[in-house]
């Protein structure tokens, strides 16, 4: 039995469709409905206290998303339990779509035609090509390295930052702390996929934040704890950084009355840049159960020393 | 001797010195040094009233730009005197970009997210994939073509009207009143780049805006003659037009305290959708200067009848 769960029951009923319909040899169940003691596998998103303790046969978890922080947070999740999250289901194209609106507006000046707009002002700004943009990408796991690719092709410079190096065709990579500064130098436009772990918490204080160009962007759709929010509005607030795309925050929903929400040179959205698309999770999650009921791998396995 | 002239003397100046590099054999020179007599080519954008009339041995005029309908309308230029203007040098990749960043912002829900931030509002849409949005183009001449493809490659339905049927690769070619009518009511996304002519004036009127898909957007990159903008402002107003993205209008610059500049579902660019950029300017014109000279036909020769 595969029990799956999601803090919105219209959303597992509709998992179990889809899931039931990709696998019909497997009985696939909620959690109001299943025989805890037979669920050998576990799909979920948002784990209630204790069920794990509940589910003496569970071999596996499967999360039906690619950021597992929240997960791998908790105490009740077994040590030596595998877990498998999402390696894209059309993650990587929203990301790349995200990264790439917030790129293709700051190089076509869009953020400083909304400013003057709101003033009522008509000024041509000089023309910028692709190629005068430099687009740094924190993160070169799947979705940074799609992004990055995608970007190299409409004519940005490209360089991306990862835990080890990269090889991506176009693509500069760089990594290591002195790597991270080099990158913070060289991007007009600095975009964060990192996942949340111990090396990344925080990894976008003051410090860093200023190493940024002046008149540069940040786009953060990675996690909310990597950036120092306060030191972000501060470089906003006096020039260093031109604006920001932000989906993503140290506390969500982003709290009433915090002054990101009205900052003119700041666009904000609640956590969207890339949701799970149902149908391309189940077939990146039965693909999966095929092969370890085949004896093979499967994909997405997290390593939890690193955390993703 | 050819003479350069625009109404900003700084790139004037720049011109006559990319000209005079690229075709050292020829003479170019600016309306206070040039020997008006012996003018035989006009490269210009912007003609001083008279001008014509002072140059006996004038033979064709180059314009500075894709879109000629102002230097058309002017009652001087005689109407044997070949014009010609520019095909792409640049724009048509910038147009892309501009038409781009307009589609990916509506399928994302970046206008409706913009709202809901100037509420303090934190509320997930459902995702839209590219493949869920119609594009529709009005003008698929060098530039609508170009912005056709690209939007195609990007996922998009993209569907295109012209004067005459065009075959583009997974572009669904319309044309006539008929095609009108059906690419109007099936654009999630309307992106006009048609120039201005008798034939185009007016051509967005209420009735045909109305045509539009309920919660769709109109971008509009062609000419601000084209489109009645008091009843765009209705179908905001009535919510029938979700948003819209305007970069030209009726009268330029839009004059202080027009309601287009303060409401929050109209972005507003001044003309910069697609810049002239000087060097490919100035490949082109020389490249049809040289093939005149070889006694070839040059390229983008006006139709002064159809008005492009």
């Amino acid at each position: 039995m595969i029990l799956v769960h999601t803090p919105n029951p219209k959303e597992v009923a509709a998992y179990l469709d889809l899931f039931q319909a990709a696998m019909p040899e497997e009985s696939f169940a909620s959690l109001d409905q299943a025989d805890l003691g037979q669920v050998r596998h576990l799909i979920a998103w948002g784990l209630p206290d204790g069920l794990i303790a509940r589910l003496p046969k569970l071999r596996a978890v499967f999360a039906l998303g690619a950021g597992v922080d929240k997960l791998l947070s908790r105490p009740d999740l077994p040590a030596d339990l595998p877990l498998y999250r999402l390696l894209d289901s059309g993650m990587a194209a929203q990301m790349t779509e995200y990264i790439r609106y917030g790129v293709l507006g700051y190089q076509r000046n869009m953020d400083v035609y909304r400013r003057q707009q709101a003033a009522g002002q008509w000024r041509m700004l000089a023309p910028r090509l692709p190629g005068d943009i430099r687009v740094g990408i924190l993160g070169l796991g799947e979705i940074g390295s799609a992004a990055a690719k995608a970007l190299s092709k409409d004519g940005y410079q490209v360089s991306g930052w990862s835990r080890s190096p990269k090889h991506i065709h176009h693509v500069r990579s760089l990594h290591g702390d002195a790597g991270l500064e080099k990158l913070l130098e060289n991007s007009d436009v600095l975009a964060c996929v990192l996942p949340s772990t111990p090396q990344t918490q925080g990894l976008l204080n003051g410090e860093r934040l200023s190493l940024m160009p002046p008149g540069s962007m940040l786009i953060n759709a990675g996690r909310g704890d990597l950036l120092d929010q306060d030191a972000l509005l501060a470089l906003l607030n006096n020039g260093h950084i031109r604006c920001a795309q932000l989906d993503v925050f140290a506390q969500e929903p982003l709290p009433h009355g915090h002054p990101l929400w009205q900052h003119p040179s700041v666009a904000i959205t609640p956590h969207i840049a890339a949701i799970t698309l149902r149908q391309q999770a189940v077939e990146q999650i039965t693909a999966n159960l095929r092969k370890l009921a085949a004896g093979q791998e499967a994909d997405g396995l997290v390593v939890k020393s690193q955390g993703y």
